[in-house]
């Protein structure tokens, strides 16, 4: 039996929130404000508010959409506009100092495209809030798995000939330190058709400017802010600026499970690259907590049946 | 770093509640109505009253207290007095069917009570959550790990000699299924010395006389219940019987995190046999999660101090 009992989608196309998720806002609510202050009072009054908080919530919105709202108020409660500036940094660091390694295996790959998109979806899965304390061999391992991991070979293909056909190409990045492995990636792609876009403002470990200048992104493609702090991509709260690019590009590549909660039904090509790390996504996503996902929007996916179809 | 700052114990000698339990409860409490009703809207109104009510809760009391708590609402608002009575009476069933291959390799092991102990700790590591959807291919493998991991052979010997020099031996069990990984380990003790307690009324997935009566226990030994339903062991809880065979008893086994939390600072000669499940025990025990536990009471470990000194 699935762990989610009525799983919906909200008829304008994003995903609810589920009271599953609940224990996870609160859970991540204590991590953000003690990257704040080592107060355990200060932890308990901002973890009994947050229930409350909560508690009283419209489930109707899309999950990263309640993200926002109790980072916002930790935010303000703590008096520190971005609780996960040195968490990011440091992130950052550690992945840029396997950059030079990646990108040999990347280069020396039979197929480096693949090889690239596998090391996205890994850097997804392997949890930064973990990684700092990882060893380095287990990092690896983990790593070598995701390259060898099973894999949607023909979604790979529709892929590399989407990215070809493509004239305007949206990536939508998601954490910090993940951005790296996203550079290796946006690397196999044509420069000159590839746009980045970042947060607009700190939320939770998200990716902002910051990030992408730390990782050297901007020298190689074009990089945007969304000009949001949802963790995801709500297009009603981002920039007038980024929605026309948003609407004008012909391939979306949307990173992590934040863009998944809030694009899974827009109408548009987009290839989600994720880790599934909940039982909501799992059960959206017909899949096990752990797998990679390497996963069409329905727009792609009705393409795909009609070529079938036709043949 | 410490996932839990500030870690202390209260002065009556349990464990405190720790923010980082708040999730957890209302993980619980949505797991135990899903077990009541499939009305997602009853899950969403129980799991919005259990945030508010968990929001104004005293934590200096022990997490197995708040658990009574909220599992009394949830069992008075759902009108059900046993939400896990399916799922016990199935994992004991589940755990019956292991039972003579377990027995046999206990009776054919070098050293009978080692494996026994190790299995008694395997079934609260075994997680009877999951093990209705574990292939039984993983869950050999899982009784096989147990048998093999690290292990105190140090607190081992130690146990044996008191088991020997014991009159009134305490086992206090801890979960159905588990229950019947238990009676492995009484079948090795001396039957006319031992006493299990089981709880006084349902609470969560631990086992009361139903489930002791379900795995044959009383044919063995004398089975009471302590007159409670905190999850654990909270003396001030039980039945004024159940204190006396308590405070009477010159060796106690105590299964699971929930008597852990209770009787961690007790004044008695008490081996916890558990598993790590939570950041917070890990932390009280410098222990890794998901490790494999024999753990002494203090009032033990005082003694094999002296004893180490006089030599």
């Amino acid at each position: 039996m699935s762990m989610v009992t009525g799983l919906k989608k909200l008829k304008n196309g994003i995903m609810r929130t589920y009271i599953d998720c609940m224990p996870c806002f609160i859970r991540q609510a204590l991590e953000a404000v003690r990257h704040t202050t080592d107060d355990a009072a200060v932890h308990e009054a901002v973890v009994r508010r947050v229930m409350e908080l909560a508690g009283k919530m419209d489930m109707g919105q899309s999950p990263p959409l309640i993200g926002q709202q109790i980072h916002r108020w930790v935010r303000d409660f703590s008096g520190q506009p971005d609780p996960y500036r040195k968490v990011k940094q440091r992130f950052n660091e550690l992945a840029l100092a396997l950059y030079p390694e990646l990108r040999e295996r990347v280069n020396c790959a039979d197929d480096p495209l693949e090889t690239a998109v596998r090391l996205a979806i890994a850097a997804n899965i392997i949890d930064f809030g973990v990684f700092g304390s990882m060893e380095p061999a287990k990092l690896h391992q983990t790593i070598d798995e995701c390259l060898s991991a099973n894999f949607d070979v023909a979604a790979l293909e529709e892929f590399r000939q989407a990215v070809q056909l493509a004239e305007r190409i949206l990536y939508l990045a998601d954490n910090a330190g993940e951005i790296v492995f996203d550079r290796l990636l946006i690397e196999q792609l044509p420069a000159e058709k590839v746009r980045v876009a970042v947060k607009g403002s700190p939320i939770i470990n998200d990716a902002t400017m910051t990030d992408a200048d730390a990782v050297g992104l901007p020298s190689l493609v074009e990089v945007i802010d969304n000009g949001s702090d949802v963790p995801g991509t709500l297009l009603k709260s981002c920039s007038e600026h980024f929605r026309y690019i948003f609407e004008n590009a012909d391939l979306i590549i949307a990173k992590g499970q934040g863009n998944y909660e809030t694009l899974s039904d827009a109408d548009k090509p987009i290839y989600f690259l994720l880790q599934v790390k909940c039982p909501v996504i799992a059960d959206h996503l017909e899949r096990d907590i752990g797998q990679m996902m390497f996963h069409k929007s329905d727009v792609l996916t009705d393409k795909q049946f009609s070529v079938t179809e036709n043949l």
